[in-house]
């Protein structure tokens, strides 16, 4: 024996050269964003989109895994101890409870049967199964609406799919320049496949799409033949009076692939998401099957399945809620739009309107978009930070190109109405030093 | 408004073809298997490698994430109630349980921070994230030892990465034929990036590399610049006293990543696994970092990150044994000892050993391989299930080409003695009427 075990000296690997660091500039400000978080545990962050801890305190997993043997139970006429195994052992690829989902959906206008529905770990998982299923050659580009939720960004980066920007408009989309986008793929022999939007109160921009707008995006999705990736995060902050369909609500040609997680009417932790996608495949012995069959065949190459006991915790809440996606997430709602009304009025009347900052006026989401009149970069934010002890997030890591480097995002899902009136006060005392 | 909502027709799209269905050989291959045990639910089953249900009966998760949580509050002086919020909130990309995965990696010699670590969704998700970090071109590809883990070549193929075989010899690995793999490689402007293997008792072969062959193999990829990708799923049902040392223990040079999985050890529904990535990195700017980090880095855009929940459940798990792997699973080795002795004593006892039957003998592992005089296929399957009520895998699928045509895989882990006496018992019949 030549090599002693056990003893394990890592050399640099200078020779067998890797392929470096990511340098991914939304890892770089996540990280610095951390980095500055904790050197200023004193300040009052904007920054996470994270949900409300109260809805964590008294989460109870445990009752959420118990109900939902019970409903295993009483569905599939198991006893007890093997349906409680059902959730130990290795499950279908596309979830143990697509039926749950499926029915929640009907809530929203949404009418498909569980088979179209791919349980997921969390909305990334089927952000990556779709782009996966949609681009299959270096031709075949993706379009996001910009600023952009920069989860799509880093899974057509993973996949190596190429993206094209398209801006917003006073609608929150701008149609002409997807059309155009478009037209100069096939111009440059390529191809717009998909286009990713987040119709209602969109992260980072807290924009939603108003319904003729929807329409003439289900239009231009099929006179353009495109798929659109329906991204629904924040759809229950929406006030009921004043729901809009949803993109795959409103879906009579099967353009529509939605996107769903349940990171925030459920819990982060669970990492449970799902993907609709009831468009029928031709295989290639020329019968059809649908698009869900493609993805949860991709999922059993990627994480196998979703843990059934994570689907466990989330069934389990939405049968506590009669099932219903609406009703789990109602007093959640509540909270989020006092939140932000909270912020809202408080920078109204904080933070003078001289035509140098503006912000915009979401009824929805967790997100607030803020216009300064100079670069919201990283020095900024250390000056943010030290010397006001407030921070937020730089918007220029959710565009593609320079535009958005004046802009920040403010998310107040995190905070309470204490919390919000003294940051944004702290906030107003920033914006007046530096418009100076 | 022109289209009414809610109502959701689905059309073919035969127009916008989509890239069909998969096609799969291994995803076909699982779902025949799976359909013809719906039809013979009296039929014995050799073919699932899944854990024995009796680790699953009185498995109880609350009692582990309870110990996990004890554990959080002690090691880092936080409350209850905090240390239970951290797993529902979203984590750290690399995982929560490094330091207890590092921990116990050192029992079998692998010396490594908690910074190396990386906490995945089952081995799946870590050969994805290793694959797309190490081949980043379409000129660089993947040996696997073959019969191969079909996980591994669906990870190569969900990311487009090129595979080439390697077969056995007698000592697990025929290290002259990878050696002539990396020099037609090279000769056709390619490179062979990493060696996907599985050093103890593979699936689907129970193959085991002794120890001159490891310290070749390590030699071989220092030699040709190569990775290592060692998975350890079955390391534990080894004999403590036949124990060889894994890869990474041997590995001086930082050539192995090494992936595991605590599916087999604790429960397959935790869907948690790992990565072991200390090789160091150069980034952009010259500095170096972990591959781990990299692999991180690659997860947010795949899955965010690992349920805490289920990483709690896997900590708390560990916890219990001392935080050790090896006692862990030494309860779950006996029984998998037992079976595999069981399975062979019974083929030795009533498969006559004529010529045209054969079959290796492992000593630890879950699998046995089998070689027939015709081919064991589809229709040879379906003619055992329907006249002999015994199932087994088909061998060809884990293979790239023609070979193993007339393999067959059996598993005994998920079965009583009982069920392997009688399963064998059939088995024995099938093969006397086959022979004729």
């Amino acid at each position: 024996m030549t090599r002693p075990g056990g003893a394990n000296r890592v050399a640099p690997l200078d020779r067998a050269e890797l392929h470096g660091s990511l340098g991914d500039p939304v890892l770089t400000s996540i990280a610095f964003l951390n980095e500055i978080m904790s050197r200023f545990p004193d300040a009052i962050s904007f920054a996470p989109g994270a949900p409300h801890l109260r809805f964590l305190r008294d989460l109870d997993v445990h009752r959420h895994v118990d109900r939902y043997v019970d409903h295993l139970c009483a569905e599939r006429g198991l006893p007890p101890g093997q349906a409680r195994r059902l959730l130990y052992e290795y499950g279908p690829s596309r979830g143990l409870i697509t039926d749950l989902v499926s029915e929640a959906l009907r809530d929203q206008g949404i009418d498909v049967p569980p088979e179209a529905v791919v349980i997921t770990v969390g909305a990334q998982e089927a952000m990556v199964l779709t782009l996966r299923a949609l681009c299959r050659s270096a031709d075949e580009a993706l379009a996001v609406v910009t600023p952009c939720f920069v989860g799509i960004l880093g899974a057509a980066r993973l996949l190596d799919i190429d993206v094209v920007g398209v801006g917003e408009s006073g609608h929150g989309l701008d149609l002409e320049q997807l059309a155009a986008a478009c037209r100069a793929a096939r111009a440059g022999g390529r191809r717009i496949r998909a286009v990713y939007v987040a119709p209602d109160y969109a992260n980072p921009s807290g924009t939603r799409l108003d319904l003729p707008t929807r329409l003439r995006l289900l239009d231009l999705a099929e006179q353009e033949d495109l798929f659109l990736l329906e991204d629904s995060a924040y759809w229950f902050t929406a006030l009921p009076e004043a729901e809009i369909p949803m993109l795959k609500a409103l879906d009579t040609a099967a353009r529509v692939i939605h996107i769903g997680t349940f990171a925030k009417l459920c819990l982060p932790g669970a990492r449970v998401g799902f993907a609709v996608a009831d468009q029928f495949v031709r295989t290639k012995d020329g019968r059809y099957r649908r698009l869900a069959d493609d993805l949860a065949d991709l999922k059993t190459m990627l994480t196998v399945n979703t843990s059934p006991i994570c689907q466990a915790i989330v069934g389990g809440m939405l049968l506590e809620h009669g099932g219903s996606m609406a009703r789990l997430g109602r007093e959640k709602a509540a909270l989020y739009r006092r939140n932000l009304a909270n912020l809202l009025s408080a920078l109204e009347k904080q933070v003078p309107r001289d035509g140098e900052v503006s912000w915009n006026h979401p009824e929805g989401g967790f997100f607030v978009r803020m216009r300064l009149p100079i670069p919201a970069d990283t020095a900024l934010l250390e000056l943010s930070a030290s010397k006001y002890r407030v921070l937020w997030t730089p918007m220029s890591p959710f565009h593609l190109d320079a535009a958005g480097a004046n802009e920040l995002r403010l998310s107040c899902s995190y905070l309470d109405p204490e919390q919000i009136e003294e940051g944004v006060g702290r906030l107003a005392e920033f914006l007046r030093n530096i418009a100076t």
